[in-house]
Parts: structure tokens; C-alpha cells; sequence
């Protein structure tokens, strides 16, 4: 497994102190993405960046969300390379963990996978059904995590 | 209150079902930012969008949080200009709300400023004291948000 040199440091800052923070491989990290109703885009819009939250789910390696066409989410991620985040944590912040995905943003226009898609229960953030027809897929291309377990106080 | 074109649309088809998709003006941002533990970085990293949780405070009107000095984060998100993003929702994903802050970040440099925000009690996500000891922040130039309550089934 490779650290950076930032996470070696952390890893033996935290040691030390007993607590933990370790990298999660990859499918650590889409077990966890599996479980998690609500990521988050990441994109530029007008030079601009931009997070937006977005539910989603994962079919096989690949996020899945529902947009309405014409919006800027739609306008942005659609061909884009996107970030996707998603996390978890303890309501007292000692412990938590992240992923993040970079990769290439599509639309799902194969009507036999589209209509996969369309079974798959999956709600739009904010929107009812019928409105965010459109479905979008984020490749998994890259994959990081990391979890943390802050020392016993 | 100004709507999008998206925003009405979509106010019309929710106000027909039932539900509610309304915009939050500034101050109602703010509010539910103060409630808020943890938000969301997004930068662009090597021209890769990136987006990483931080915990932070609103200290007045100004995002703060931690970051450890030579990081990724630190060194995209200082001097840039970035998104800031907060949500919040029912376990159901039948009602939530995000904001999205984009502004300009900067390291609090100034020793009295400095002092008063290491004496706000701030966890840096993922890392123990005394490492993150750089204080970051963003300024809430454009702040937008928006809440849904989807219709009763």
C-alpha cells in the first residue's frame, strides 16, 4: 500500500497518540459508497467550483445519479472529469472517514441499460420522480479513502 | 427572491405534487451552517476537481478550519478561490437542504485574529491537535441554498 509522505507523518503522529488514520484501498471504498445514500459532485461551472449533493447508487463500479437536463449540473458534469464525494461520522467527529472518485461523467443513453437503470429505485435529490429523467454515470476511475479514529481522550 | 428558470419549473411541478423546493436567502444559509459540524472542500487539484471534509466553524461570517501546512488541501485551497458545501437530510432522503459558499480562502495570518481562533475549540477532520495548526479561511462571498420536503406518498 502506498502513503504519501503526509500520511506517513500522520500515521506515525497518530500512533503515537493512539489513534488511527489508514488509507482505504479501493474496494473498502465502494463497500462503503454501497451503504451511503448521498454523495456529492464536484465540477467547475463558469470557472467556478461547485458541490453539488446528489443521491445515488452504485451499479456494479460505476455511480449512478438522476439530473434534469438543461441544468447546470447537467450542463457541467455531462462530459466532464468530476469529483465524487461521500462520507460518514461520528456525531461527536472522533471518528469518520471519506471517499473520493475522480473520473469521466456520461450520460446513460443505451436504451438497454437505461432501462436497468430506470428499475433501479433511485431518487433525485430534491426532486420528485418524473423531472430528473436524466440518468448520469460517473466512472470509478480513481478511487481514495481514508478513515480516522481520533486517541481516547 | 430571484428563481431560476430551473427553480421555477420546479416549484411549479412540486407546488402540483404537493412538495416544497424553495431557495434559502443568505441569513437562513448561515444558520444552518452554524449547526453544522462538517463541510465539504471542493478545489481543483492538477486540474482535477477534488472535494475533502473539513470540520469548521463560522466565526461571524467567515468559514474557519484547520489544515496541516504542505498538504494537498493547503496548498490548492489557500490563495484559490473555492467551494464550500453543507447539507443535511432525513434518513428517508425525503427532505434536506444544502448550501453551497464559494469564495476566496486565505491563511489567517494576523497574531491577534490568530489567537482568537485557536482559542475556539476546532477538530481538525481526521487529524489530532497540534498538527493542523494552520487556520484557513473562506470568505462567504456568494452563498445559496436550497431545502426540499418531497411530497407525502
Amino acid at each position: 500500500m502506498h502513503f504519501s509522505q503526509h500520511e506517513q507523518m500522520l500515521r506515525i503522529v497518530n500512533s503515537d497518540a493512539g489513534g488511527i488514520l489508514e488509507s482505504l484501498n479501493r474496494s473498502r471504498c465502494l463497500e462503503l459508497m454501497r451503504d451511503a445514500p448521498v454523495g456529492r459532485v464536484g465540477v467547475s461551472i463558469t470557472a467556478l467550483p461547485v458541490i453539488l449533493p446528489v443521491n445515488f447508487v452504485l451499479v456494479g463500479e460505476k455511480i449512478v445519479f438522476r439530473t434534469i437536463p438543461g441544468t447546470k449540473l447537467d450542463a457541467a458534469a455531462v462530459g466532464a472529469v468530476v469529483a465524487f464525494e461521500v462520507d460518514g461520522y461520528s456525531p461527536d467527529g472522533t471518528s469518520g472517514w471519506s471517499v473520493l472518485v475522480q473520473g469521466p461523467c456520461y450520460e446513460i443513453t443505451d436504451p438497454a441499460e437505461l432501462a436497468a437503470m430506470q428499475a433501479i429505485p433511485l431518487r433525485p435529490w430534491a426532486f420528485i420522480e418524473g423531472v430528473a429523467q436524466r440518468f448520469v454515470c460517473i466512472e470509478t476511475s480513481l478511487v481514495t479513502g481514508r478513515r480516522f479514529q481520533c486517541p481516547q481522550s
